[in-house]
């Protein structure tokens, strides 16, 4: 046998120190500090950085922690906007060996001292507009060695108290820049720590690793197509999935950083004006917000904004308004699990020469893997089979590859259960089209069976909004003793707009077959989380549903 | 003490097939073919392809060699020029689990014997045009069975038997392009094997692994700013460091391969019209070659053209003429042994407004770190302390990361002298200037040593390239036995122009400390490789130089 010798190619060609370097983001920004010492990194309101300045910030952050007692795969919490101190956490705080959690800012002091208590967080890094939940949850918490540090934003003016042993500035002016980054001995190391947005049954701890957070930085520089020195919003949050990993993507990129601490058309407009803004992300809700606002929002600005839009699919008014202004929107498509949008929907040549009702339907897809994810297919759930590349055969999406978690927090049953049969499991349903692009259905628990045929929420809902008076729109199953579910539609109108239930049932017949319309609709205010997801829950819960798990 | 017990991070969070793939450029092709599979692949005069055909043919490549018993690290020799099949070699010899060893097409039948040889070749395939050579080696050769494959390509008319057992295409018949690659086990696995041109001792065999492969793939596309759909010019040699892994680039960019047989100025600006050419990489003599060439070859061409110069800095003269035609030339740096240009020297921005000099002068800069190769830095031989950044300190240019080669074939310890210290070492002295950018001062072996005083044999070219009459010049050390070394200078004049020995002396003195003026000025067609390359050694021979040796 030849295989029992070994390959000529296996013999004194081993790592070493020269040849083999652990993967990580830290590497990104070291290398844009070193080459573009001088370009605009970070921009908040009155206050800008440089990138030789911005490391310095972070190896002082890092340097700084490290002094208080912080080391390898101790966890670093944050409650932070979308500031500059968030930014620098991305670095500082895995820079000093460390694991970043970065906490949603909605959420009650409950969870958040969940969090902290299963995150086992040495140190707390939080904003002074949050001290009213934080101090609360510090209260509810047994962990008296706990260290808080405040950020004091002078962009926020604002109620709230500081908590903490001292602020983030104070912290800083501890730490040594000189000092260099404490790298990861393994590129599998952890380096962020976020949990989903589970709203019964405790949050669940997703665990990334530095060879994710390196391989993406470069990927969707790749994938997106973005130009050196691109200027990047931060309309997404950070705490969403280390804002899709845009931090790390930002610094390889050598681009500039412009903040945001809250979703405004008018403050958004204004920095996409002054700073020239390349590209962003973002919910659905924030895409309509800036591609609806005023005309004299969007006075002076002719540059054309690339944005990816993920969460869920953009209805297509949204789709449309965005085409109007002439901005460049993409579908993303991922979970936490996946370190946010793991997939994009990238147009092929020719897409602009398109009729808009084309351009809509293919924006509307939530495309394919990106570079570093290595596959995303729609499979039989039960077999794991494949399922035909026909438009209609629906399945649950599968990733697998470099760009999935490692797993989730001190659950190893959850996680054994999400890589079943070596693919991770989204729970999402969906079909793939004859181009092999992924088309989100529905989240598993978003399809209503009626009658045993299935109907697709995202279909009764983009009818419903085709609807002029409609705003946002969100439909769930409501029990039926007939039918087992039948379609509720919940509503909220354009301000100054009118419709009745007559009105829009009216409309559906123009455009959904008889037992996909919807038996109930409620006119009222639709409940949604910092980043813009509808929280159906909440709706199943006021139509009395059984399915009313998150 | 903390350490003791495992962090909540090391349990339950293993790699599996889920979250964690080998890293392999086959991916690349896999993903591109997939998302773009009708965009243009690789055009060659009359025949052009799409990507999902490149793929299958890959495939089909794969496929036949395992059928011939090729398999996981059996080593696939090529003698091709810049063609389609050269292409489709960089994907189906690592698909079939092999490694693809490219032979430059210029060297002798006993060096041609020896690399086949020593790289245990179990099958060669090789372009008609090679058959007087590769016919000669295969007579030196005891591999009674290597298995010969011919490439008769249609754009080639010359003369040149076939010597194989069948043609390039005949074996693709044989292949099933549904099989799928074989993927690495491991993204150390090896990829390539490629002989340096050493020209006294035997050519060493450097060793690329899978990951370095795809991570280039992906770095190069950031650090040069790749738009999506490149258009990419095949100037440089895929046999020299897998052509500085662009063939990879090219699958993660989705980009269009634009081959090329021969280096000639017709041919080459033909192309760049047509196929409207956005980048492409080659020596000074190439880019010499491209810019001045007559204008009327360059008509029509009015886009810009990236340009990446590599294996010597260019003479200014050169940089003036990309500069006059528009077209925008950096520097790249790098070795065999570090996949070719792994340092780049990328434009600051505010370079536009800068006067002709100094444009020039940064120009002239071998750079910095591309995105994958984690650090390169200007080294005390000795001691490995870095110099000052005052762009005087003269030390050795070393690299570390991972876009640094897995070590030499069988030969462990010149992998171990390489790779002494944590450090691959160049052999190249340079100094780090002020901003961090390596300038290379020279090859070790071409300073001369006058008097006690280091020339820089590119600082006299330099001078002596000013000269209007002067073409091509290079400068080597000859024997002097009173200052132990003098510059002799080896000149081709420019058609049609003449210039003296007294003429190019005077010039000097103008240009030159005393010291630093050759003492011997010869004017000779001077030997260059097929990259572009002047042959030093063969002067030093002429000159009766001792240090004989490349």
């Amino acid at each position: 046998m030849r295989e029992t010798s070994p390959s000529i190619y296996d013999m004194g060609l081993d790592k070493n120190p020269a040849n083999h370097v652990p993967l990580t983001p830290l590497s990104h920004i070291e290398r844009t500090a070193f080459v573009f010492p001088d370009q605009p990194s970070v921009v908040h309101g009155g206050r800008s950085w440089v990138w030789r300045e911005t490391l310095q910030r972070c190896r002082r952050l890092a340097s700084a922690l490290r002094k208080l007692g912080v080391g390898k795969n101790d966890t670093v919490s944050v409650v932070l906007n979308n500031t500059p101190e968030m930014y620098e956490c991305h670095f500082g705080v895995p820079g000093a060996g460390a694991v970043l959690n970065t906490i949603n800012t909605r959420l009650d002091a409950q969870t958040v001292a969940f969090i902290l208590e299963h995150a086992e967080a040495r140190v707390l890094i939080t904003d002074r507009e949050y001290a009213p939940v934080v101090s609360e949850a510090l209260k509810l918490l047994h962990r008296p060695s706990l260290i808080v540090i405040d950020v004091d934003d002078p962009e926020y003016t604002g109620p709230g108290e500081r908590l903490g042993r001292m602020d983030y500035e104070a912290l800083l002016a501890t730490g040594d820049p000189s000092e260099p980054f404490t790298l990861p001995g393994d590129e599998w190391d952890a380096i962020s720590l976020s949990y989903t947005s589970g709203t019964t049954g405790n949050p669940k701890g997703v665990v990334y690793h530095h060879r994710g957070a390196f391989l993406g930085a470069l990927g969707h520089n790749v994938s997106w197509g973005m130009p050196t020195h691109s200027v990047y919003l931060w309309t997404l949050p950070m705490f969403h999935c280390n804002g899709w990993v845009f931090p790390w993507v930002m610094a390889a990129n050598a681009g500039l950083n412009v903040c945001l601490r809250q979703i405004a058309a008018d403050a958004i407009w204004e920095r996409i004006r002054t700073h020239r803004v390349t590209h962003y992300c973002g919910a659905p809700i924030v895409h309509k917000l800036i591609a609806e606002a005023p005309a004299s929002l969007r006075e002076g600005v002719t540059h054309t904004v690339k944005a990816l839009c993920g969460g869920a699919p953009p209805p297509q008014t949204v789709l449309e308004a965005m085409e109007k202004i002439g901005f460049d929107l993409i579908q993303g498509y991922g979970l936490t699990e996946t370190y946010g949008a793991s997939m994009m929907s990238p147009k092929k040549p020719g897409y602009d020469d398109l009729p808009m009702v084309d351009k809509v339907m293919l924006a509307g897809r939530q495309g394919v893997p990106s570079h570093v994810l290595e596959d995303a297919a729609v499979l039989d759930p039960l077999t794991l089979e494949p399922c035909p590349l026909d438009g209609e055969s629906m399945g649950e999406v599968m990733m697998r590859g470099n760009f999935v978690m490692k797993g989730y927090l001190k659950n190893p049953q959850a996680t054994r259960d999400a890589f079943e049969g070596g693919w991770f499991h989204s729970g999402d349903l969906a079909v793939a089209m004859p181009d092999g692009y992924v088309k989100i259905r529905d989240r598993s628990k978003d399809i209503i069976i009626s009658g045993g045929e299935n109907i697709s929420s995202i279909e009764v809902e983009n009818a419903i909004y085709a609807h002029p008076a409609v705003n946002i729109v969100a439909v769930v199953a409501a029990p039926d003793e007939k039918w087992g579910e039948t379609p509720a539609a919940f509503i909220e109108l354009r301000p100054g707009m009118e419709a009745t239930e007559e009105d829009i049932i009216r409309h559906c017949r123009d455009h959904l077959a008889g037992f996909k319309i919807p038996r109930r609709i409620i006119f009222d205010e639709i409940p949604r989380t910092s980043t813009g997801k509808i929280q159906k829950y909440m709706l199943r819960d006021r139509v009395g549903s059984l399915a009313s798990f998150e």
